[in-house]
């Protein structure tokens, strides 16, 4: 005896979330049998509701009910973008409070393994940005990995002929931690960044 | 800035699966925005459809889709059931093949912790059946800790007195695992356990 079709459909829909693998939905999917009929039916009405209402941000990419996002919508252009590679960057930038400008969500960044180019992320507009807005500083701050490190190269050769100043987040020792403890290419970027006290 | 409105209801749907902390269902939630919009679509279908679909089965209380599930229906009673505490359980016993009687899932155990007794357990419906089916055996199959021992000693105390031979599964060492690194518990009780060869 197997499963029921209609358990095997829902364990099928959970193991598609990103490292959910057989076991978990099938616990997902035993704990939905159990649960309250309101809180089932208001999850599949938030499921809905999230793929009907999100939309992307005309200007800047980020997710946005409306054409534009909260922050384009809110916020005065002061003349800096931040460059970041998903939406959920935009809001952990915004939760640092360290920064008052405006964001550019990429949608991803160049992946020559995952065969994505300039072209498949959302930079075209960017530099259309860049040029009509009157911008005078753009931060990169897509991840400090490889891909992350190239997409930020990549745009920093399209920007940086036009004489805007093109940043880079710090690199070096993360705040609180052992100087032990910190890896080698981590603790040698935080030398060669070292700023005079 | 925060998530959409729309987007904090889904991560808070997700929030109440089995082991999601809020980091997990941002992932899923994020996941749910990119993802194509028929998978969304089924996803929610397979939500409701489990909720509305899925009933328990009036002899055993397995998952059934009709008043009886696809064991109680098909198979012959042998005088044998196999008392499980929840109905995965019956079918990771199915999968061994090594049962070919019926079940009675009792959804729980008795457990004073969580405020569980005899009677928040399907239990009743049990002893009617052992007195009414012509049952031989009872095997008693939940898990072997605290809580499951207990229940399975509290049903055979319920069961004996009428003369029916009451089984559990046997303790010992899992097949195929290394002598050396059983805990102490487990190999006591396979000591215990010993059987001629």
């Amino acid at each position: 005896m197997k499963n029921l079709d209609c358990i095997n459909a829902l364990i099928n829909c959970f193991t598609k979330l990103p490292g959910v693998g057989y076991k978990t939905a099938e616990r997902y999917a035993y704990r939905i049998i159990e649960a309250d009929k309101n809180w089932v039916d208001s999850f599949a009405l938030a499921l809905r509701d999230v793929k009907e209402k999100v939309k992307l941000c005309a200007i800047c990419g980020n997710f946005a009910e409306i054409e534009k996002c909260g922050i384009c919508e809110r916020r005065i252009q002061n003349g800096v973008i931040c460059v970041v590679k998903d939406p959920k960057d935009v809001i952990v930038i915004e939760k640092s409070g360290a920064f008052s400008g405006t964001y550019h969500v990429l949608h991803g960044v160049i992946s020559p393994l995952e065969k994505k180019g300039p072209n498949d992320i959302n930079l075209k507009s960017l530099i259309t940005r860049v040029r009509e807005e009157n911008i005078k500083e753009v931060i990169i701050a897509t991840n400090p990995d490889v891909e992350g490190e190239a997409t930020a190269n990549y745009i920093a050769s399209l920007i940086k002929p036009s004489g805007i100043r093109v940043t880079r987040l710090a690199q070096g020792l993360a705040l609180g931690t052992n100087l032990e403890y910190a890896d080698e290419v981590t603790l040698g970027a935080a030398i060669s960044n070292r700023v005079i006290i």
